[in-house]
């Protein structure tokens, strides 16, 4: 049966002159659904912003909600003031980075890492409808521990004035990734050297109670679900 | 017994401009042992630097050796072939950051994240003495796994030629730090909401041997080291 399909988005985020690696382009990609998925699984981003002609890299929280990145700070964070003072946004460069295991082979050489990193260049904007902001918030903690929002305290309005967030959009992304085994020159695999991967231990362990927490509260369904 | 005391190098870095943070000053440290210390648990950094006017972040390899940092890439990578055609160096930004806990509090805004973060400004130059190269590219397999240097086959002359190394001192340096519990507001501590802290899971998986090694190939003792 067939019939008129509707308009579907772009599967793949177009390359442009900084989103293609000079170093490796085999290892580059630019699908979506990768791109997300490594989004998806991080919650701390370094933020990369321009002050006084020379680079700035800060650790920041953020979170995915479909082709928009929020990204969390305090009203007194410096890239999230320049960014309210500028109509053009300010421009950033955000990079994830999830390490997956060391790849060990026989010559120093071919050593390396498995890993998985998203970097988004762009223009930032602070966030000033509240609506939004809101939103923002809850997709932050909810990022962090799926189903965690719902259970707390929301923000008053104080507690929303002190608090900022900055939007930018998945344009101009490219995900980069090493992945496999080692690989080694054909003459060095009769070296006597251990050679091989050393997986990169993940998840939580278990949660520490707030010594001020009712005795007998349960620890949330939601944290075992994270593997805690 | 007294007597003259040989000068002793200054135990923090001093706070400059732009390493004393607007937003939670009272996080920021320049002690340097502290800085050594969370430089030297970690082997990914993100490099920030300034291109076409835009920020770019990378993540890559970088081993510590006294005041010193070594940054690893290939000769094809961007910011090694800047900071190798400016006589002046590459302004940079490196940045390490450790996760350590979720932090989960009662109330939204009061959600964080336990990290050791720290910032390092300054210019990169390229290594061009292939004695220093040689000794920072030893560091940088040894500072992801201390012992494994010696235990594989040095780069050669091509090898070594493939492969850039960049430089930068420890001077413009500040770490920035959040510990302890969950920080509530008196008024929401009877809340009904779990609050406490989820430790992240650190370390190593078994290692995963190169199915072209040997048979029998013993595990090194320097990987039993790391805790896999």
């Amino acid at each position: 049966m067939q019939g008129t399909r509707p308009p579907q988005p772009a599967a793949t985020y177009p390359p442009t002159d900084r989103t293609v690696p000079t170093r490796s382009p085999d290892r580059a990609a630019y699908d979506k659904e990768l791109v997300h998925a490594i989004l998806d699984e991080g919650y701390v981003c370094h933020l990369g912003f321009v002050r006084d002609g020379a680079p700035v890299v800060l650790p920041t929280l953020y979170a995915r909600a479909g082709e928009v990145l929020y990204v969390h700070g305090s009203t007194g964070s410096r890239p999230l003031r320049a960014a309210g003072r500028a109509a053009s946004g300010l421009p950033v460069c955000l990079t994830v980075t999830h390490v997956d295991a060391l790849v060990l082979a026989r010559s120093a050489f071919h050593h390396s890492i498995n890993y998985r990193s998203v970097v988004v260049h762009g223009a930032a904007y602070d966030v000033t409808d509240p609506e939004e902001k809101r939103r923002a918030l809850d997709a932050l903690v909810d990022h962090v521990v799926p189903g965690r929002a719902a259970d707390s305290r929301p923000a008053d309005k104080k507690e929303l004035a002190a608090t900022a967030v900055i939007r930018l959009d998945l344009a101009e992304v490219s995900a980069k990734l090493r992945t496999g085994g080692v690989n080694d020159e054909p003459e060095d695999l009769d070296l006597p050297h251990w050679a091989g991967l050393v997986p990169l231990r993940k998840g939580y362990d278990t949660p520490l109670a707030d010594p001020a927490l009712a005795p007998g509260t349960a620890v949330p369904g939601y944290l075992a679900a994270l593997g805690c």
